[in-house]
């Protein structure tokens, strides 16, 4: 039997252990947090996470790369293009970010960058939240673990868009779509025009060899209503594409360049350096990069839209030199005679039934996906349904 | 004064204590990992960390992915390009990474991908290591933490490229130069030159605007002697650039679209699909993407490289088509009647002193730095220093 002073001795050895235990698992922790900083320096020193930014103004591409802070970005959908999109803006230290996803990790993410094995079973928002506080906590953060497209959380979306912003009430600056899904753009879609809210698309097609991102002015530009989404054709069988119940395919190496194409646009947009691209499509097969851009459709489906573009004739017609953004000092809107071309799952009868205009669209580029035929959308005529292809790129013509 | 009674209930409390924090512990080192995976399987479901690329086959793109894992890449290099690239090898199940470097992770380097705060002071090899086994415990991981340029290491270097292969005493399949510094570049040069070793090189401006990536294969395209290394114009004032002392600007977006456009090329090397470009440069400020080609120059100052070009001529006569990789379709050597354009650090003397010969660039390329003059390089006759531009010009014109 023990005796009094054998349990005392053993009392103190295990105040130690479990001290040393407590002290280690802080560590662990505490490992991964550096502490806030106040003030972005230019110092030139191994312990400034700044110092290669604050170069850009010496090296004279960005005037004023403090701004940084001062702006909010919404990511939508935080999967292999947003998670990545979200870090690049950590790293650069963006003001804040407001993230949107309902996904969970699965071990299935794992070929594309971001989300590491032990996140698994996390929700995206929550695991992509913790790395990134780790990474740069003078971001501040704000997390939605719900899909926007129901009724419900599409009225808080609207709400944080237009509300969420550095400052309590005011919008956010940017939003970016990362999503994987037509309905989930066409949300994003809705939303900004009623919000006239500039916003960034991005996709990536589901053989993994292609993707685009796309700037969306509303009023201004095509809108996601205006146009058929555009992807870039990857020169391959569009069979092999889209067919039920196949899982797509990813890449970590077009997912990344994509997500830095898109970041890289945000920058320049938000701090007023280059050329902001309105389309820029990467076509990874054969290295090529269609540019374009397109203006608004009159006869958008979208009533926002079509308000919005009223709105912005008339702010034209009231200051004749409006600078939105600097303007591309090469339009590459090649003229390459309706060289429409529809990925296999679209007949043209399908087409046919299709709304919305066919754009003019660059060497390269096809169409993603017709809009949905009407019986899957409510309240619009039969007639506008009954555009031929012929009308569609008259009418286009008149543009 | 405790009794026995008190004694023995304190040291069950505190085993309880320790055992729990134990748990803890092991569940924070043990989360991060995830067990290995003998046979990559198309298996649609959650769990399956190569579903998404094993898809790839389904699609049409690659005919055989699981022969990723029979190949072994060298990343020299584990900086802003170096990491994401070998983050991206191993997410995809490359067979086995050798990583080289010898800095260590700051906080200056957190404005980039990959490195966390808390790994700051770590060797990055190590570091990087470390996130890469968790991330892939199926990929085998080799690091050398040391600089290659010094006479000792390069002997190792040359030793481990050319025996350090998936099957010890083979040599690596490919080698990627992600390092920042033309000394660095011309070690891993000379290596390959003096073993054969097809290698991609790639790189990031100091102005964080522009990159490029390149194939170089000893004896059929130009080498890294041959001619001027390359980089994309960024229509920026050059003289902004490259002046003594001042840190070099960096962005994670330039540094992870040049990673993401480096790995596709090394699989689409690899793994036989797509086109292989020769040169691929990114300009950000205009989202414009140059591509060209260039032979060797039978005028190297390297005489491995010349030996290989003569290797490559014998090997040529001997099968009349021989085809080592796919051809591009369109080659976009586009003549700009020599519109060779110098950074401004290069002074038409310097030229003139300078060795190897100025290629036909492509629009928006120009050459990086002059090779460095003779007074730095030993055991080099006097008369080919005194090459006028217009001699080289002519000597160009001639291949």
């Amino acid at each position: 039997m023990a005796t009094v002073e054998e349990l005392k001795l053993r009392v103190r050895e295990l105040e130690n252990e479990l001290i040393k235990c407590q002290q280690k698992q802080c560590a662990m922790e505490d490992g991964l947090h550096r502490p806030k900083i106040d003030r972005m320096s230019e110092e030139v020193v191994d312990s400034n996470p700044y110092s290669r930014l604050m170069a850009l103004k010496r090296m004279g591409i960005v005037d004023d790369y403090e701004k940084i802070r001062t702006f909010t970005v919404a990511v939508v959908g935080v999967g292999g293009v947003g998670s990545v999109t979200a870090e690049m803006l950590t790293r650069c230290g963006i003001g804040k970010l407001l993230l949107f996803d309902y996904d969970k990790v699965e071990l299935a993410n794992m070929n594309r960058l971001f989300f590491q094995p032990h996140q698994a079973g996390l929700s995206k928002v929550e695991a992509a939240e913790h790395t990134l506080r780790n990474i740069n906590p003078d971001v501040l953060f704000e997390t939605h673990n719900y899909n926007i497209t129901t009724m419900e959380n599409f009225t808080h979306f609207v709400d944080r868009i237009s509300h969420g912003g550095l400052e309590e009430g005011k919008p956010v600056d940017l939003v970016l779509s990362c999503v994987d899904n037509f309905q989930a753009r066409m949300t994003i879609n809705t939303a900004c025009n009623e919000l006239g809210q500039i916003w960034m698309e991005s996709g990536v097609s589901e053989n993994a060899v292609s993707g685009h991102i796309q700037l969306i002015i509303p009023g201004e530009t095509a809108c996601f209503a205006c146009a058929p989404p555009l992807v870039v054709a990857a020169n391959i069988d569009e069979k092999t594409l889209k067919r039920e119940g196949v899982c797509a395919a990813s890449l970590p190496t077009t997912m990344g360049v994509v997500a830095g194409l898109l970041v890289q646009n945000v920058l320049k947009y938000l701090l007023k350096f280059g050329t902001v691209s309105y389309y820029l499509g990467y076509n990874a097969m054969q290295d090529f990069f269609p540019t374009m851009s397109m203006k608004a459709n009159p006869q958008c489906n979208d009533h926002y839209c079509r308000r919005q573009q009223e709105e912005y004739k008339k702010k034209e017609a009231e200051q004749p030199k409006v600078e939105v953004i600097e303007e591309e000092e090469e339009i590459v809107h090649e003229d390459n005679e309706w060289g429409i071309e529809l990925v296999s799952e679209v007949s043209e009868a399908e087409l046919k039934a299709a709304s919305g205009t066919v754009p003019d669209l660059a060497e390269g580029i096809t169409v993603a996906y017709s809009i949905p035929t009407k019986d899957t959308v409510s309240g619009e005529t039969v007639e506008e349904t009954e555009q031929s292809l012929e009308d569609l790129v008259a009418q286009m013509r008149q543009l």
